[in-house]
């Protein structure tokens, strides 16, 4: 199988990785598409959302006719390539790419979509030869994936960054919260995450929170933040944990 | 050493389970206090912080006047405990306990606080019996680690909660989180936070984001979540991660 990444971002970078060892893979910028070949089976556009109809209008002017173009966004529509020629497809991998972190692509869940059968089914070959759990998801489908996935990641990341701030301006380092944090993701794989909720406002502890919101008074961001999602565990919560 | 835990809830549970190979230690219930020992070495109360003081001031009019009497709450002063006549201490464990759930007590690191040195060194060797972790921090340290661990675990473990809801109520399985569930986690082990940041917001993506808030309009709470997360990382990104 002979696949084209284009886009030397966080995604096209690890998905060249990925393939590299499997089979014939080049990847080459959105920029120029220098290096492009004419003759791939799949070709594999890694670029922002924004440019994916654009990129891969330019590359089906290259490509053989007879290949597969797919995009690789979670919230991009497979009609978001309706004007190329090509068999058109989405290959999602659910998951958070940093170039500089190395990754096990075989856990990857990729989440197929073809134009027809054919499509999918090669998509989903190519897809195993990665990773293990490979799935078909339209794209309703996968729009929930990623708004699910911008909760259960990003958002979660962005709160280490505010504890990471906040430590680092009392002088006090962020590795301290790393067995608490390994915990919390541990403890999710044993339980759900609504019986594993720990912590003020899941026993509704009203000083507790009037303490910390005090504290964070000089933090407008962090409090407004600490309010809005301690009123939401009030509201989820069972109130049966005690801490 | 002689040790007596008030409070059967989830951290004197998993404190009576990590003490109990170590030393003498019963565990006894803060209701009634039947089972409390006059001569231990040292008393934890392991209640709600809104009754520390009462319940430590009924173990003080039983207890050996040479004991040592401490609480585990981050966000309470060392204070709380003025009007026992003991000696008085903190013995905070950084860690979230579900009673359920198995844990490594020995990685948990132990904030210890007390009136004197002579306290302090005796929390310190009944911390060290069970933790490798064992360091000191006064009461506006400790509830500026507290503040950075709801950031951490707590607000963290809801948004998996919301997460889990939103994909059961597509008919999705949280289970297909669970890759990069782990990923994001592990990913701070080898960067920092800031720069691990990835999705929509930290690319300033204004089409995906308005295209999520759309999808969660039957769902205010995570509708508002999600803008105000989305803005904060926005304002806190160096806009340098491509997708």
């Amino acid at each position: 199988m002979k696949i084209d990444i284009i886009g030397k971002g966080n995604v096209g970078t690890h998905l060249w990785r990925a393939f590299q060892p499997e089979c014939d893979c080049v990847c080459v910028s959105s920029r120029d598409l220098a290096g492009l070949r004419k003759d791939s089976d799949i070709y594999i556009i890694c670029v922002s959302d924004n440019v994916i109809a654009e990129i891969a209008e330019k590359v089906a002017s290259e490509a053989d006719k007879n290949s597969v173009i797919a995009h690789t966004s979670g919230s991009t529509p497979l009609s978001a390539l309706q004007n190329i020629a090509q068999h058109k497809g989405v290959f999602y991998p659910l998951q958070t790419f940093s170039k500089n972190v190395e990754l096990d692509y075989s856990e990857i869940p990729l989440f197929i979509e073809g134009d027809n059968d054919r499509t999918e089914n090669i998509l989903k070959k190519c897809g195993q030869m990665i990773s293990d759990r490979v799935l078909t998801a339209d794209s309703g489908t996968r729009c929930n994936l990623h708004v699910a996935s911008v909760f259960g990641c990003n958002f979660v990341n962005h709160l280490w960054t505010l504890a990471d701030n906040y430590l680092n301006s009392k002088g006090l380092n962020f590795d301290l919260l790393m067995p608490l944090i390994k915990e919390t993701t541990r403890k999710i794989q044993r339980t759900t995450p609504r019986k594993a909720q720990t912590g003020p406002a899941s026993r509704n502890d009203t000083v507790t929170i009037g303490k910390h919101l005090e504290q964070l008074s000089i933090f407008p961001e962090m409090q407004e933040i600490y309010r809005i999602l301690s009123e939401s565990i009030v509201r989820n919560s069972d109130n049966q944990s005690i801490k």
